[in-house]
């Protein structure tokens, strides 16, 4: 079966008045969804990591959007504007790292504003955009999983940090339920938000593939021994030069993967950000420590921490090219020092 | 102020007719003690991490004995040697890896036996033996601490992982109260039990030193911002061609040490194993995937992965001498590969 997280309207969608979002802090263990209906309750569904993921939370921002303009629809023009504007920068406050988000609210923002040119409704213009965005973004990520498995072997054992996302679905329904293969996912749990426990290990197993879990230190064990063939993970941002942002404790995977001569992969989605020179160019979020001094699991928060101590909490980190078999994109596969020819392919 | 956990008398003895064990699953949130009374009892508190670490755990199962020969002190003494040959071999087969508690179990078999053998009681002289043990233990890991002491630059940020132990502490005290340096402690908080956000974490505060956690994956990261300049663990095996078990987790952060150039002190205390040849001849033991589904928290147990996948759970890993820039021992500093040396120098 094509795993929930394969399409994204299955978790983020527009209704009536209220963006909808499956709240993945405690899915699966609970489908539950949170029900914003104000820009500012978007935002903070965003930072709180109600959705989390590039794409995803891009989209959620987009809808917040909508909500923006239609909080002010009754007002004059200029008022409209300079409240979508400053919506805008709330939302884009929201997380620095992943690039989609750079990419969705400033198009929502230039197509709401130019509806209001129009003496049309900014929200259903805007609305029109993000939905046709996230059909986008579900073709890009099939096709970038598409092409994903065509790069694994049969019996391949799959590495992954974190959540991959819709492309990791579809690579895992290609592979296996298309072309037949057998492959095992063998996920980190990747504290402190536990994405790879309980997402990846969802998409896993409704895909129908043997899912193994690893705490984030027992990676280097697990390729001493043989367990895992391959590495894969999504990238949160792409720099023109190769370097690949992801959620942090990617680097280490790569790191011993690469002394281990295991093959790292990138799912690329759609390529790099054109506005990301190089791997130095990344904002990496840092959060608030009280994340790492907590667990959450099924049946609530528990502090896994001695009070009184700090904590350092990088979301991310970035991880060189030349750790980095391969990008795979929608277009197609690339070595990670050349993925900035992804964008003449995309001009084509 | 020397942390608790430096005098090993602060978390287990012998008293009345029971073994009291610092309940090291919940510490420092609560200084709980369970207590013992039977051997099979001593051996589950060692299995369930009620007590954890080669020496502590040893020492445990030394006392368990003393408790075997207990139950049958009334007994014909062919009956008592072959209840304490028992209770030793299900002592034994409780964890595997670290070597102290094959050290110590057969020494105090025999030192029962002994005892027998002249018609006096067995439980008196094994209590003996294992107490003078837990001193020595003790003195080895002030030498200990202390030798590592003099490597620690004024400055440093040392990163930890799972619990180094009292030579830990005493390397903290005697580096900041005696030598007057500035040091910072960095535990990764080492899933699944979380020793390094508890009980390490508890040893720097109460050493004076300012603590600040990281999750098992953001080693990596917290290297290539500068935020490391050392890297120290304990070791639960030390084979005599210098390969070293410690915590799963150890290997990939000594690998990514060594890409940062960031050096990996192993606090080795009374040395190598004589009986372990190679890294090869180390068993890793794997636990119950259970430990890997479940985060223990102050508050109690929460479940963090979906129900119905596998995980697997090595409990070590062995890292390779060429990683390792020195194991610090209560007679001083060996290059790894010279380890075997220790042996000629305890001779002397």
């Amino acid at each position: 079966m094509l795993p929930l997280l394969a399409d994204r309207f299955n978790t983020l969608r527009y209704e009536e008045g209220t963006v909808v979002l499956l709240d993945r802090r405690v899915y699966p263990f609970r489908r539950e969804y949170v029900r914003c209906r104000t820009v500012e309750e978007v935002a903070q569904a965003i930072e709180h990591m109600v959705v989390q993921g590039g794409p995803p939370l891009a989209y959620a921002a987009g809808l917040g959007l909508v909500l923006a303009a239609e909080e002010v629809a009754e007002k004059p023009v200029a008022q409209q504007r300079e409240h979508l504007r400053a919506a805008a920068q709330r939302l884009l406050r929201t997380r620095p790292t992943a690039d989609d988000l750079f990419q969705v609210v400033p198009t929502a923002l230039a197509v709401g504003e130019a509806a209001l040119h129009r003496g049309e409704p900014a929200a259903r213009a805007i609305l029109d955009y993000v939905n046709q965005e996230i059909e986008r973004g579900n073709r890009v990520a099939e096709a970038c999983g598409r092409h994903a498995a065509d790069l694994i072997r049969d019996g391949e054992r799959i590495l992954t940090h974190c959540i991959p996302g819709a492309a990791l679905c579809w690579m895992l329904y290609v592979a296996t339920q298309e072309q037949g293969k057998h492959v095992e996912l063998w996920p980190t749990e990747t504290r402190p938000y536990l994405q790879g426990a309980r997402l990846t290990a969802a998409c896993g197993q409704e895909a129908g593939v043997p899912v193994t879990l690893l705490t984030d230190g027992m990676v280097a064990h697990a390729m001493s021994e043989g367990h895992i063939t391959v590495y894969i993970t999504a990238a949160d941002r792409i720099a023109l030069d190769g370097h690949v942002a992801n959620k942090v404790g990617t680097l280490q995977n790569a790191l011993v993967a690469h002394h281990f001569g295991i093959p790292y992969y990138v799912l690329g989605y759609d390529g790099p950000d054109p506005n990301t020179r190089t791997g130095q160019d990344i904002t990496i979020e840092t959060r608030a420590p009280e994340e790492v001094f907590h667990c959450r699991g099924a049946e609530g928060t528990v502090r896994v921490a001695v009070p009184g101590i700090k904590a350092y909490y990088p979301a991310f980190d970035i991880t060189p090219p030349h750790l980095i078999e391969a990008i795979v994109t929608d277009k197609g596969v690339y070595p990670p020092r050349l993925i900035a020819r992804y964008l003449e392919e995309r001009k084509k």
